[in-house]
């Protein structure tokens, strides 16, 4: 074989110490477990402000939200593209929330660039090593989903791509894996978020609404992947899910992200992480 | 289609009330958190009696053993057989452990009925179901383990297997599934975990150790299962693991299983399980 | 690693001469393209000898057909068992063909044992291994299928056991691995064919509609595995499939085998395999 | 659920009739059966100089190579890049053949569109659905590779992508998907190709050589996809595979391609199809 594939400044052996990306006053990667709620897509200013007004009072402080949505079906909906990105900052500013959205494509770059906070590379592209070349010279924190079909190596060679760009800001996002199992939507790979962290010094996130497509299931998930040491989580929420333009059957309604709050900060705690936001979650749903 | 393949007895709308299964006073499925550990082949007597010493000093109740082993190669240890089953039941004595081992074939039914207080059916018989109805005659409570290509539902429809033979006490054990990701052994399907608890009033525990085939991961993958509900664990551990006839990269040192149970404790009190051994735990390394 | 999991008997080292198996005058391994064809189950008198009488008239020498039949639910039909059996001696007689039928079950081998040519281990029993053993002390032919889970070194591994328990007479046959896509049933791992005809020296067949599950899928599936290399073809056919009490999807119409032969044929001859039943298929669906 | 997750252009009910593409002089998903030979990548002059000279001797029309390479490590042979892409139409200018190359991102399709008869999307990007949208607006023929997790209805709807942009002269070439048997560096799912060709009027081609990651079954995995229908192959050759700079292992000597050439003949011949190219290759490799 003339390939040699492996990876160098994601491990460990290269750097032996937590990276921890300091952004809109969190600190991904450091004690405190890092929170990010939202819907799919950002559906239109009602919704989006709802949400938003819902998961600050929570004390979450980053918001998610697709613009340019990518799609399996060109029959789905496609996303609210610029009027999206305008939606989210203005609940940003209301909120004082950091964003996190995804750049599709390069070409897209430029246009999302001066809205998010954090740019989100999906899974689709994150064996697009094009893309991740050039998304590696920019210099704002990147959060890289695994591929629902990447190994451990190909998703930690995905980062590394990145790291050779000169962006060390990365932050690995578990987000289930295809596997014959159709019960749940992708298959969380929970041993694998504890391995990341192992080999890698990147913050390793976990997000379960995407790993199991089941609202019913993101508790569990949401605490097994606590339990197992991820970083933090990102999860889909939505004032109507059964309106949702996309991903209704795996969005929280918001009372349903408010009730399990403290059993996230429980076990946090047992674990050993701090939860800077368990003060808030109390009274929101009096 | 002429196929009906749908679960009812083992179902939450046939029975709307957790199983709990009384054996040697562990009450499986209920508050506390069950624990079974001991290595996976019993290898000696003095392998055995060492195991056996430490873990029931930390208040593990139950002890694993595999007399008869399953393995991929022929040429691979096969176990000791009726010698193996003798020294289980030798340490069960000594220290008043119960005992789980497997019954490979329903010709080894008899040898191993007497020794043991758990039958355990290995994931290669999951789907073996003239095994399944012949086992589902016999009086002694039974844990299946999934299959690695087992989906949720089939999973669930081997266990009606059993049940139809009259026994109503099964244990499911969620021990990874076969994926294209092999940098884990197998990938342990934590949602699964939950979405069995949701499906069935069957009590469902976790084995770690098949599930990741890596000592390193046994702990994170472990407080993962705690925390996505699972009534217990399951858990390889050896007193010489460089030197196991099988599976020794899975196998935990002794102290590292001591090590790990006051995490166990602390998140199993974070989801609200009690953990009646917890009191021993912290007594045996010092 | 303790384990040495690497097969020897079943291989082209060990053995540098293609095995051909003789039973009921077929060569199975040789030049001959070895054809079974028959129902899923044996339902009655009528669908047996009605399928029974036109697959002879097209010259395929060997009836399958399931008598005690593992199901995923067990609400689902189980087979006429020993009526079954009787039922394909019956036709077995009067057409003379050879019969190839499962043993589910070590318990079931003395009932099944008189009545079958081949005895056929299911996919679902590949890696049980006690019963593997067990049946290689036999001394009729052994079809051993793979199971849906298992790699190809298990699959030789498993055909191993067979050997080592003193039957030679193995023929491996590929039936689908199960995989994340679900338009097909399984997988024809078509390549699969090929690699274990260059590692073993055992015969291997191919299972079009156990692999595709989809009776529009059979033909192209038997030309594929007739040009990769398999020695033969095992295809469920019915006289009435929208009826049939399992597997009727994949279940061929007879008059599309009558139909499809011609085309066996010619591939076959491309790939320079004989078809000694070539001559009578001409005939039947005139 | 509000998708709508199906496709209508690409589909048989859209358009009852084979779609026939004609590039330099092929018609690619006619009678006759095309194949593209070539390396991974373009390395240097006198390696593609030597590749093309022979493969056109045997009549082959197309010539593959990659200039910008996607490779899982940024540590591999990135690909020559433009100097790449010259050298390939250097090569087809003095043969006279057609260029099929890769446009790995939408930056670089004015790269590379210029030197390309056929725009090649790798399996890495089949899910990006954004540069599906644009690439439609482009007037080559394009080939669509099948990604190694993507289900046949996500293959078809990517497909439905370019068609939406205009771009009618779609070729869906299978290259295996990714499946639990590491045994094969992919499975070849030899019934999608069937099952394509029935649900789309789309041509459909195999790449054996992405599939099987081994040039020992590039042979049977090149026969079973012409008997299961495709409509023409894409193989990977090199003059010297050992010193290949990428997928040296799954590259066939150039004298192996042109002995296997007489057999896909006669397996294209023995399902209908024609081989205008079978009149040259018996006297290249005397």
């Amino acid at each position: 074989m003339t390939d040699i594939p492996k990876y160098k400044l994601v491990s460990r052996q290269w750097k032996n110490k937590k990276t921890i990306i300091d952004v809109k006053g969190c600190k991904i990667g450091g004690d405190d477990l890092f929170l990010i709620a939202g819907p799919c897509a950002v559906e239109s200013e009602e919704q989006i402000e709802t949400i938003a007004s819902y998961t600050s009072k929570l004390g979450i402080k980053f918001i998610r939200g697709g613009a340019f949505k990518p799609r399996t079906s060109p029959y789905s909906f496609q996303g609210l593209k610029e009027t999206g990105l305008s939606l989210l900052k203005q609940v940003s500013n209301t909120y004082d929330l950091g964003i996190i959205t995804e750049v599709m494509d390069l070409s897209l770059l430029d246009t999302v660039y001066p809205y998010t906070d954090i740019i989100q590379i999906g899974s689709r592209n994150m064996k697009n090593y094009h893309f991740l070349k050039e998304i590696g010279k920019t210099d704002k924190p990147i959060m890289l989903k695994r591929g629902m079909d990447a190994t451990m190596e190909e998703w930690l060679l995905a980062a590394e791509y990145i790291l050779l760009g000169g962006n060390e800001n990365v932050i690995l996002c578990e987000r289930g894996i295809r596997t014959f199992d159709t019960s749940n939507r992708n298959t969380l790979d929970i041993a694998g978020i504890a391995l990341a962290k192992q080999l890698s010094h990147l913050p390793v996130i976990s997000d379960p609404s995407q790993a199991t497509g089941n609202r019913d299931l993101i508790k569990p998930a949401s605490l097994a992947s606590i339990a197992a040491g991820a970083d933090g989580l990102m999860i889909e929420v939505h004032n109507d899910p059964k309106k949702a333009l996309s991903d209704g059957p795996q969005s929280l309604y918001l009372e349903q992200l408010g009730d399990m709050m403290p059993d996230f900060a429980k076990v946090a705690k047992a674990v050993g992480k701090t939860c800077s936001w368990s003060h808030k979650h109390e009274i929101v749903n009096v």
